[in-house]
């Protein structure tokens, strides 16, 4: 029998974990849950859809609920709330948050016997992992994370609420140097500016003053004022064009030293993502996997990808694994 | 209280976990196990040399015994023999017995109650964890594995058994533009020869028959028949000065699409390590860790790498990971 995979909230994340479950051989999709009007939503894979209500009937029915909503106003009542049900993952992705959110969810997802893993993608996620692996093998050593190149959504809407821009998009670049410097095993130390550049797309109304927006976006404290930020106007058109798609990606790396610093390491995980929803949709599915398979051997409570072991995540057995994998 | 760690065997593999044990901040090493005379050993840290029998009397005073013999003719009997009676690490690499000596330590450490973990290391191990998480992730998609530049020991002692030849060190190393290609997100199918070459530091007899020597090496089946291989002569005084490090490494890529194919994307794992055995220590000291905690929860059985939850690698609580690393 199949993993029964209900998705709540159908956005880029909810378009992707759609993807991801049609790709997997042991799920099914078997519901979608939403906010809006279910009439006015079409899915790709013609999946029922219901409103979120609707969820607290079909308990029986769904065996993982993977939660596509944002980690502003979504995810922090409705992953406690949907833990009291469901085995749940999310995506939760505010860092200084994640405590919080852990403790409320564990309560919630201990009273069900459900268990809900938080903060699953790729970083909050995979980085997360690499740079737990990369502290656990080399204790005496440095850790790096680089993001980029890609689009950052959060600074390609702080360009949007500029007077006189009328649409925006926001790449963030790490610098070459600085990997080089780091690949090398120097150990640098690296200041804000050193680390990323950040490259912006703007679109300004006709007859703004493109110098007054210019200024305000490269002196915007916090989202640029502490980097080197080159702006470019371009038409919708081109941007439409030439900026539609949703790339991102990243590097973590751990350098360090055995043997009283006699030799060193360098430990360099990379991703280069055309889609970053699409890629972390396929994170969240993939531990969608484990919670069920967790759930079964009676465990439950909230969990992060630190606390799950790797084989979860494959839909083939350990004696499979173990014969093709290591 | 600190977790009391065990060495048997002091090769390279042996002083490598001697160093990262002394580098653990929780960890304390308690003896070191031989099959020589311990009288002849000299340690670097002046931890208690015994010789292997002793071991059995000593079975309360060990929390976990990392076994740094070789794949080929210690671990199949020592690691199902010891797991009798401790909890142990290996890093047994014969690929194609994993399954049988995972079958063999499974029985013995179930019988104990104890935990083994086998086929720590990077390959097997750290490669085959990505290996894993990449194919979960993505599972239409390629897998990639590419070794060195490094020393292959295996291949350096091929040459030394020619007629002729006093020393030499061979390194296996990637095809830059087969990385590139496969970086690229270009799923090419690529040979042996594509994928790696192999150059080799041949120190030679006074008087040898050089060309004899080389049309040997490059023309061995399975070890250079299927490569491009270089050979230099050099002198024993040069290959002292210039090849007497063992660096390795390698990388590991996950390739694959989502969305039916419309997105690619690029994962890519990477080591580039000075010294191989003081990293293969560190893997397996970091998972001597991982095998006492689960031991103290009651765990017991063969375990891999793909078993084990990232947390129980790092010292670290579960709260503070999710406070730093997440």
């Amino acid at each position: 029998m199949k993993i029964r995979v209900a998705i709540a909230g159908y956005g880029n994340l909810g378009r992707g974990v759609e993807s991801a479950v049609s790709a997997a051989p042991d799920m099914e999709l078997c519901a979608l849950f939403t906010r809006r009007d279910p009439a006015s939503i079409k899915t790709v894979s013609g999946v029922p859809v219901y409103s979120m209500e609707k969820a607290f009937e079909m308990t029986d029915d769904i065996d993982v609920l993977v939660l596509c909503g944002g980690s502003a106003n979504d995810l922090p009542t409705q992953t406690p709330e949907l833990a009291k049900h469901f085995n749940v993952i999310d995506s939760f992705d505010t860092h200084a948050k994640i405590p919080e959110h852990f403790a409320n969810v564990d309560v919630s997802a201990k009273d069900s016997k459900k268990v809900a893993i938080i903060s699953v993608g790729w970083d909050p996620g995979m980085f997360s992992l690499n740079r737990l692996y990369g502290q656990a093998i080399l204790p005496c050593g440095n850790d790096y994370t680089f993001w980029g190149k890609g689009v950052s959504q959060g600074h390609s809407d702080a360009i949007r609420r500029i007077e006189g821009v009328l649409d925006a998009r926001q790449y963030t670049i790490p610098v070459e140097a600085a990997l080089e410097s780091v690949r090398a095993g120097k150990n640098p130390e690296l200041t804000t500016r050193e680390k990323h550049t950040r490259e912006c797309f703007v679109v300004a109304e006709e007859g703004a003053d493109l110098s007054k927006i210019e200024s305000e976006i490269v002196n915007m404290p916090n989202y640029f004022a502490d980097y080197d930020t080159t702006v470019h106007f371009i038409s919708q058109e081109e941007l439409n064009r030439d900026h539609a798609g949703i790339p991102h990606g990243g590097r973590v790396f751990r350098t360090g030293t055995t043997n009283g610093g006699k030799n060193s390491h360098v430990i360099e995980y990379s991703l280069k993502l055309d889609s970053n929803p699409e890629f972390t949709a396929s994170v969240l599915t993939a531990y969608a996997r484990a919670a069920y398979r967790l759930n079964k051997e009676g465990i439950c409570g909230a969990k992060t990808v630190l606390d799950i072991a790797p084989a979860y995540l494959h839909p083939a057995s350990g004696e499979e694994l173990r014969r093709s994998l290591l």
